[in-house]
């Protein structure tokens, strides 16, 4: 089982602000099943904090140099990275793309501001942080307080704790297992 | 002109990772008019640091323990503290009451995200930090750019910058000097 993922781009998007563990544990799973995964951001001038301070990162490339066509999964971590990214229009349009493009894409947390903001939320079942559950439902999306949600290609969290039954939602939704049936 | 707020009791509310200059100048500045300004927290136990971290603010009550019938404005500062303030029912209690006794609300920055849960903008002129603007939007309200907004008795701006015009706005609704027209 772990190299399921040989072979597989995954994009992970971060700022200033970023909740370590949401970015830290999928980057070092993901590795381990064989993906690789690109840390992208705004710019790669200078390192990104996450919101304790205690955590610095370097984005590999910016949002805007990639293309979801080029990617085989998504993923926007939480913490106070999101209220900085979705003002930023190059993670808007990539956003826009992969989920009109049907690409797996997470997002634990915050992380579902950015698509609040791609407006791609109409119809979809979703969860998220708690404060933010108001905003997703404004949105016109579903929003249910589950630890993860998948809805075919979105696969969303609330927090850190939950990120290996997302990880594991996100790599079934790459490799085609169909989402479970809800009811 | 500098106690023209006499006799006036104002609250002000904070949490975790609050806006320092939105929080520490309103607080000076009222104060300089003679208003008595009341920081409001969740809990009284343990002071709030502001979102660098230098900053430390104690509550001198709870926002569970005000009254909006007691207040002559209440004022809603940004930084991180809106998202946590806005997962508080004794808040959002506060706040409804507020806005439905026609008290006069500022809000700054992220501040609006509490009236968004609150689910007190349709219709209302405001606005905001722009990373929320899509959210105000969704939540009925009617987002503009500008420094400050003032719509009957709510007053909100977008950033610290603003809060000079911003206060001058919310002097004047507590003084009963009525909005500007806007077309």
């Amino acid at each position: 089982m772990s190299e399921r993922l040989s072979g597989r781009r995954i994009a992970l998007l971060i700022e200033e602000g970023f909740a370590a563990r949401e970015v830290l544990d999928p980057i070092a799973q993901l590795r381990g099943e064989g993906a690789e995964v690109i840390v992208a951001a705004p710019s790669t001038r200078a390192p990104y904090r996450d919101k304790t301070g205690a955590v610095s990162l370097e984005a590999g490339t910016t949002a805007g140099a990639l293309r979801a066509a080029a990617l085989d999964a998504l993923i926007l971590p939480g913490g106070h990275a999101p209220d900085r990214l979705r003002m930023r229009p190059a993670v808007i349009d990539l956003v826009t793309d992969a989920m009109a493009a049907g690409l797996p894409v997470g997002a634990i947390c915050h992380g579902p501001q950015v698509l609040i903001t791609a407006n791609v939320l109409r119809g979809r079942t979703l969860t998220c942080w708690p404060s933010i559950a108001i905003d997703v439902t404004n949105a016109g999306g579903l929003y249910m307080d589950r630890p993860f949600v998948r809805d075919g290609n979105l696969i969303t969290a609330r927090k850190g704790d939950d990120v290996p039954a997302f990880l594991e939602a996100l790599i079934n939704a790459m490799l085609g297992v169909p989402a479970p049936t809800r009811r």
